[in-house]
């Protein structure tokens, strides 16, 4: 069997799935600064050019995973040696709008992915992304969440990714391919679309620093979550890659929880500036998870990883992003 | 809200699909017997015209749920009062030899029917219909499975199963569908293919029993079942439509296992006849469950059924049945 080979490698030829969006544009600035040398074919449903990045051999072919047989044709042409699935409708308000295209556009495309590399007997390690949205609600008291932690999804983006994740499982041990799973928690960085609550809050202020706005608006500033800068999860997915088991399941969080309240007030401090913030019911989720605080023990264990940047600098290169953005 | 019409009412227009299948058969049959004046509708995606049944008034549709506008212009134009979804990839064999077409034709389609309900609005009581094969497997000491067993699915088609109650929980909690779901357990019967194990040895022994073959062939003759007769399956559907509660799960079960020694014995006090059987390696599966019996207390308690055919009953149908094909 294929199993051994790609764990002791180093891989070369990645395959990144859902190549335009955010989590893939720090993914290729940090193999970039690795100097390594990489080959990444991309997969996007967008025209999308990146870069041109250092130390980096690109093709990015645009191509929807929904079309088993466009996917069939580049995983086969490309034959890469690892695939960072990052593809994903990953919005939960948008999966309740939506959710038969949260389900395909999550569970459906991975589906397709999986099945693919099984059809080509591909020697491939595969990176399955889930999300913390998988646990639903705990009790405070029952906090940190670790990977052992009953699954209880209560959106229809949930459920997709408890769905994926299922199918991983069943095509690491009853196919045997070699596939990582992660619950990957709220991810923060500079280019993070206004759709994310900190990118969102980080707009906001520098707009009322600039006098271009005068009013702050948030939905329910008291829920917890568990955030975790881009480039620390980037960092975590290619320690995943090297070092992670076949068929395990890691949390990628820090570990800490932070109130939304707690996250505007860090940000005035940075930003110098003080300011009353609005509460907009028509922006508070009903069934909104109040406390997301993960445990990160598995991965720390076993993947010689840890988160590096401190909050304080997420908050400080959002804003300077939106700063730089809104000039 | 519409939650509260349906359930004290009597519905008389109900749509089935799976409609040329073995459930839908014996639920049609059943239904004729009420003498109720049921209006049917009923979907299958083969050319289905069903004998004709006193008593009710049928219209058939050939078309393939996967077609979601298709779907929607029936359910649009026939506006049932209760939809009844037999339609399933129910094998679990075949769910590791196509895992993409199981995972569709049993979720997916599921998928697009409540979300066509949910667009139209449609004022409608649903059962979703889901297995036993979903809690994966247990220790016997920990039998048997009641509602409130953790799922641990082990086949393609199982996770295609969780996905689907997963989903329906969110279409009723979130969406306020009318939605209830089972959890059926190994259906038998006259009419069932002989795909499933025990019409396989029914066939078998009526073979025998006419001189047309010499050979008895099995798998693993020690796995216990739960077997229910389909015509107790198609009375509990109908019953918890009626008095079963939105959003909750019921085992549809007989309550009591049999190993399937026990099954081919009574058979051959049945049939008169007594044979050696032969074990055939490549009918035994590398991750069966040993035994699979559920608890029925809840079904019991809640929606005043029981079941009522003995499995002897059962077993002499079942040789009926192919006593009858084989002439």
């Amino acid at each position: 069997m294929w199993e051994d080979q790609c764990i002791e490698n180093l891989m070369q030829k990645i395959l990144i799935t859902g190549f335009s969006g955010f989590v893939s544009s720090h993914l290729l600035q940090y193999l970039s600064r690795t100097g390594t040398g990489f080959e990444i074919i991309g997969i996007s449903r967008n025209n999308f050019t990146p870069g041109p990045y250092k130390n980096l051999q690109i093709k990015g072919y645009k191509a929807d995973l929904k079309n088993t047989e466009l996917a069939r044709q580049i995983i086969q042409t490309e034959k890469p040696e690892a695939i960072i699935h990052l593809a994903s409708e990953s919005s939960v308000a948008y999966s309740w709008q939506q959710p038969v295209s949260s389900f395909q556009n999550n569970t459906n495309i991975f589906l397709n992915l999986v099945e693919t590399v099984r059809h080509l007997k591909l020697p491939c390690r595969i990176l399955s992304v889930g999300s913390s949205e998988e646990y639903g609600i705990f009790a405070p008291g029952t906090l940190p969440l670790t990977e052992e932690h009953e699954l209880n999804p209560i959106s229809p983006y949930a459920v997709a990714r408890v769905s994926q994740e299922m199918l991983s499982k069943i095509y690491a041990q009853g196919y045997g391919l070699d596939i990582i799973m992660t619950r990957s928690f709220n991810h923060i960085g500079p280019g993070q679309k206004d759709n994310f609550v900190v990118s969102s809050f980080a707009e906001q202020i520098v707009k009322i620093k600039k006098g271009v706005s005068a009013v702050f608006e948030t939905g329910n500033v008291d829920i917890v979550r568990d955030f975790l800068d881009v480039r620390d999860v980037v960092i975590a997915y290619m320690q995943l890659l090297e070092h992670g088991r076949r068929g395990e399941i890691y949390n990628v969080c820090s570990g800490v929880g932070y109130s939304l309240k707690e996250i505007i007030i860090k940000m005035m401090q940075i930003a110098g500036i003080s300011f009353d913030y609005t509460v907009n019911p028509a922006l508070i989720r009903p069934s909104d998870n109040p406390v997301i605080v993960g445990d990160n023990t598995k991965i720390l264990n076993e993947c010689n990883w840890q988160p590096v940047i401190a909050i304080e600098k997420s908050l400080r290169d959002i804003l300077a992003y939106w700063e730089q953005k809104l000039n």
